[in-house]
């Protein structure tokens, strides 16, 4: 071939994918040893990062894919992908409808806790105590991101987010057998006990705040947190599209067509 | 260069845009000459189609860009940005969540009108008088699409439309200037007639078939009915993202947070 | 509450999911017994069509869910993905603008041949024999859709795409220990040999025909062919985002930045 | 009506559009008194801002408008879209890709531009002098956005951008007839002289500098800078998504199907 041939093929490269007529390889195994000989969250960590998990270590995985799948049509991308199903699309067009929506505000929050925990480690690296550690870390997150910590408290679960707890008890439970360290685990907690102290009243860990102490755990990068959520929720935004499909109706808004918004004269546009 | 060039070169041709390091060319006008020269309308024309509009075509053209920016937060579009833009995306993500809901429930209606009156136009070029080429064309119609004719009627503007009958007098002055033939004009107001005598009550033209006949006189094939009212639905899809924005707000679902969606235990997914 | 709260919230009423403060339940499940009590794929058939599956059907759906996760980067999907992780996006972005492209031609095959088989079934049903149910099915499908058959055949894996013998030997498996009945096992192959008789050479079954007979042995509606695909293939969308995003580039675009797009002059826009 | 009804017409409420049966009107103006009266772009200021632009202020506005349309298939939202339009998609759905691409690396350079014109021009208030202000808003921008200032100098167009001189000569030519200030034009010129200074050679000012001058001197909040510029991106992307279905293909790739992306053993994910 050409210099501009491996010009071009280089411009694509991948260490993913393997690919000949004939022939699928993922990271150097062929598919069909793969197909029915791993699970699914096994192919998921073999594709996005590379290398199989223990047994111990998927379960624990599949634990937080599980936990995120959907929060219901109150939720901004649940509701627009419902509406979406019923313009004329398909189900592709209705989950990416869905997905998209994840940004930082309805998505991010479990990649910004997994920067403050392992902010936090790194200190702890350098020898930094605990406690030290999270005020340190908490202070430097907050110039980022400001004074709302991500991973902790609920606009709508009060007191308690079901899921939160739930997480930390498989958590806890591997650290115990060995399958992870616990290092994030005792440092979500740490967070969670200095800002119930800093507020004078306990505060939640949610969702957000233990799936990120799992991926911690489990050496994900940060910003995994958030591609990893966005594959966990995919899984309600199909759901609830192919139920919208079901139940009919043709471009669905936010409310019955019997209610049409206020018009505001006063113009808030800028 | 090499053939592998030759051919990778080729994979990406395009008659629209010829550029070299401090070149660029629209259709062999460089955009220097553009800018400055041509109105918005104009360059959409020379880009989506080549060629350049007459000042009279042009003014018809906007006529249809302007009518359809916008239908209000009761739009699944509309609604689906403002919630995007309270997400965390930017007003790039906000806008193209709006756009790729117009499918072709929400924005499939001029398209499918306008191959309606392609096809009776076909039949008149054939010889068939309009009333037979009408009831011909429906009938064709309808057993792709169904019974409800696409651009006639609306489920919320009763009796009218406004913005229909506007434009049908741009239309109708334009085809008595001469800048249109006026065809579409009378096939368009040929297939009202035909609907409203069938139900034996007269029935509305909607945007969506006013539109048509303008894009129809105008040339344009009918995928770009549709093409061109997303790029006339940006215009509005934007504008709200950016009130919403500006309102404030965080993960807004479609309605305020006390109310909750009924859960109904009974299955209804198939 | 008042009549007009019932009927917002009745407008977005669920099966899928119940929530309260405190409380969330998927389908009358508490999702905090879910969460490390269920697979991932058990979770996704819960979610999208309710009930939870056997061991032995949770491992054939998961076969499936871990086969189509990736075609690599000549995939437009997985391409576009990946030029969108250079663009300044969150990952979520990236995997929507990934799953978005799966429209009919590039991820509605599963689909379209599961409505093939589910047809074929249907004429068994109604005491046609398998070689007439198999020609009139196919009859019927083409009249719809042309010539090429969904599922069969493969433009790059030539002869045989790996993935497609694999999940066949699964799911004969299952169904000679009667997980599945083997009804469209059979009529997949059935297909497949009437395919390469009536063109004189064998034709391999690719992977969409493969995982329709196992999500039609499992009772998935036809158009959830499509949405699971969606949920496997977001897997090696986020992959090949991340990876992107790994190797760094700005605004990557399909070629190295000196080989330009042809400009052919003539115009080809109709 | 309810409480529970004015609540939820509140939740979205809007000042851009009043909407009854029979009636839209935007900003208080009846759509059938704009249908025929007021040009695309003034529209557009209408929906997004408020307000009707003077014929010279639309003229500049719509010149900025025409200059942004395409910048070719190289650019990653045009392969995207041309990408998208052979999977199955529709027009919507194809603009939609390419429009959603447009993130702060591809699409944000004008809003980050206009952050620092915007940034300058308060110091200018305060009493600061040009060049000063000049070295002080560069340092301030530079902070946050890093070393490479948006909207100066181009990878591709050496030495010069020719759509930035024509805009710039414009908006002069604006100034001069007393149609803008000028001010943000003279703060756009002394931004390039400075980089130029500082660096030791000339450096142009792009697409993106010139633009930005634009929006500022007729008083668009910076995001806007963004948001117009992707409704002007919108057109290109509509006319390659067309030129593509023309053109045909199915599951374009980035490059022709021979050319396969080469495996690259060595893990680069993390």
């Amino acid at each position: 071939m050409s210099t501009d041939a491996d010009a071009i093929r280089h411009w694509w490269r991948t260490s993913i994918i393997e690919m000949e007529p004939g022939k699928i390889a993922f990271r150097g195994t062929p598919i069909e040893e793969l197909i029915g000989n791993v699970s699914f969250p096994q192919m998921i960590w073999l594709m996005v990062r590379g290398g199989t998990p223990s047994e111990a270590e998927a379960r624990l995985f599949e634990a937080a894919l599980v936990a995120g799948v959907d929060h219901g049509p109150q939720a901004p991308s649940i509701a627009a992908a419902r509406m979406a199903s019923t313009c004329g699309l398909g189900l592709n067009n209705a989950i990416a409808t869905g997905v998209n929506m994840l940004g930082d505000v309805h998505g991010g929050a479990g990649e910004q806790c997994a920067e403050l925990y392992y902010d936090i480690s790194r200190r702890l690296d350098e020898g930094t105590v605990l406690i030290n550690a999270v005020q340190e870390g908490l202070d430097n997150w907050r110039s980022e991101y400001g004074k709302i910590v991500s991973g902790f408290g609920h606009r709508f679960h009060k007191p308690t987010d079901p899921r939160a707890p739930r997480l930390m008890a498989l958590v806890r439970a591997a650290a115990s057998e060995g399958t992870v360290s616990g290092r994030y685990t005792d440092i979500g907690e740490a967070v969670q006990a200095e800002l119930g102290r800093a507020r004078g009243t306990p505060i939640a860990m949610n969702i957000d705040g233990a799936t990120a102490v799992i991926f911690c755990e489990l050496g994900f990068p940060s910003p995994l947190s958030r591609g990893l959520f966005c594959l966990s929720r995919s899984v309600g935004i199909l759901a609830h599209s192919w139920e919208q499909m079901n139940q009919g109706g043709r471009n669905k808004g936010p409310m019955p067509p019997r209610f049409l918004p206020e018009y505001d004269p006063e113009d808030h546009s800028e």
